[in-house]
């Protein structure tokens, strides 16, 4: 009996409602199954697609004028926490009704802090919403400061910082309620990214993108989690991915991984972040962060597949 | 020092982000200052002008062939619960700072549940969304099966059913938070309106608009709170409203709100359903419901404004 925080892929939950509460189905499943062996859940998940067609619809209709104002990445962000939240602890709650497991669900909306000093507001690197032709670009840069970058022939798009997360403003709640043995939807898409004001410790959302795997180390972390499960779209970590010598990984330590790392093995904005982050929270000999698929999730939990990353050398 | 649940209209909160930030603002003083004489608060909050812009923007979007789907109402609901609550779960918690009150404060996103039989699925009432053109109203009756009332010469309006909130799946969960002292932000816009199956017990998001103050009077019933607070536009009910006999009323029992009802003195949509959600609430002589506006809200706790009504005849 663990308790697991999981983090799941937004690419992983389709295109459209419909498609996200059946994908959402199958995920329920596998969840419930490990939580009806006694595990301590909390699921956090990726929101790319989903803010994305959020954050385009607030501002095709804003430009439209049809009487919809101007939102904020953040606000687009919190949206799409309730909009993800809902239909997950929906499906959770269905399939814990079906397999006869009587826990309480809930999505907790959750803001993780960056530190306003951050690097990475200096080079926003992350694409988000609409294409726009040059001149619409150039007019959105002047009027609203946004930072645009040309996409391969198909526009230009704006793209937004990718801070570290620092801290988590619910992981108390979080905690308490993961504790008392309620299953907890949390940190949404990274988080919602706020920033504290210089002299005053008042919090205020930020346009920008938190890696969700980065986010769901630090809130393991900080619940005293024994298990990061990151669930992806490949079984196991590669080294030497997608050549004759390919090679899954089925146990390494942290000091194995940083040097995978440095040989540059893992994909930037792909495997990268999520050995990162299974590094960032193994920080004691009983912590483990495990990667592999949705489909072998419980196969790994019993150590029988994915790759765990461990402490020590 | 008492539990109240705290129900606060969605058209109080203006019309952008920044209008509605500003105004949470304000809210948040009033409701901190509550927090700090050692009341344990959940609030709720109506969402009508803000989940309007967001099905507005998604429907918008969607027919404008900008890669957005077709975005469910009860969708839309859980965005808006995601919106609403990460501004004021971050008012409140700048407020707290502030004042240096020291709690925790979350959103939790809420299902109210309506019977599949409730009467009200046949006679849609609340009108959500768009105008349309008769053509396009028709045209979206035949390949949706909406419903539409033509509205006074401004087009067509789709209207959806308001069903009887029966009860709130995640009513455990915020009465375990709000009893360990955490304040709590749920129910936002009534809560997303589902439904349970025919035969299996599963629950399935429905198109619909829950009253906010008849779920806030639920969710109070449900978690065992002492005072039910609805803060609206006037600081009191009003008999014989806006005549030369215009009566403030102070302390009426529920007896005599089922009189004044009769008698045709509170209007409907408006401080009616109000009115019945106190009733509905106050059960036992140890329970009271309070109507006032935000200014008087602990003016009207302390009993010296607002209306308050009470248990017996």
């Amino acid at each position: 009996m663990s308790k697991i925080v999981i983090a799941l892929g937004g690419n992983a939950l389709g295109n459209t409602p419909e498609e996200q509460m059946d994908r959402l189905e199958s995920v329920a499943k596998i969840i419930v199954k490990l939580i009806s062996e006694g595990n301590k859940i909390v699921l956090t998940h990726g929101n790319g697609p989903q803010v994305g067609q959020i954050a385009l619809a607030m501002e095709y209709a804003h430009q439209g004028n049809v009487n919809t104002p101007l939102m904020p990445f953040a606000e687009c962000g919190s949206m799409s926490q309730g909009y993800i939240g809902y239909q997950l602890q929906q499906a959770l709650q269905d399939e814990m009704e079906r397999q006869k497991v009587k826990k309480d669900c809930v999505t907790v909306i959750t803001q993780v802090l960056v530190a306003a000093d951050d690097p990475a507001f200096q080079n926003p690197t992350k694409p988000i919403g609409a294409f726009y032709s040059k001149e619409d670009a150039d007019e959105l840069a002047k009027t609203r400061g946004y930072t645009f970058v040309s996409d391969a022939g198909r526009g230009y798009r704006r793209v937004v910082p990718s801070p570290m997360p620092i801290d988590i403003v619910e992981s108390r709640v979080i905690k308490k309620l993961v504790d008392d043995d309620t299953v907890v939807i949390a940190v949404g898409g990274g988080g919602i990214p706020v920033v504290k004001n210089d002299k005053r410790e008042l919090l205020e959302g930020v346009d920008a993108v938190i890696d969700k795997d980065l986010s769901s180390a630090l809130l393991g972390k900080l619940i005293d989690a024994d298990i990061l499960l990151i669930l992806t779209a490949v079984d196991k970590v590669y080294v030497k991915f997608n050549t004759p010598e390919q090679k899954g990984l089925d146990v390494i330590t942290i000091d194995e991984a940083r040097k995978y790392i440095e040989a540059g093995e893992f994909a930037k904005g792909s495997m990268l972040p999520k050995v990162e982050a299974c590094i960032k929270f193994v920080t004691s000999p009983e912590k483990k962060a495990i990667i592999t698929s949705l489909n072998e999730a419980a196969e790994a939990i019993e150590g029988n597949t994915g790759t765990k990353i461990v402490g020590g050398n």
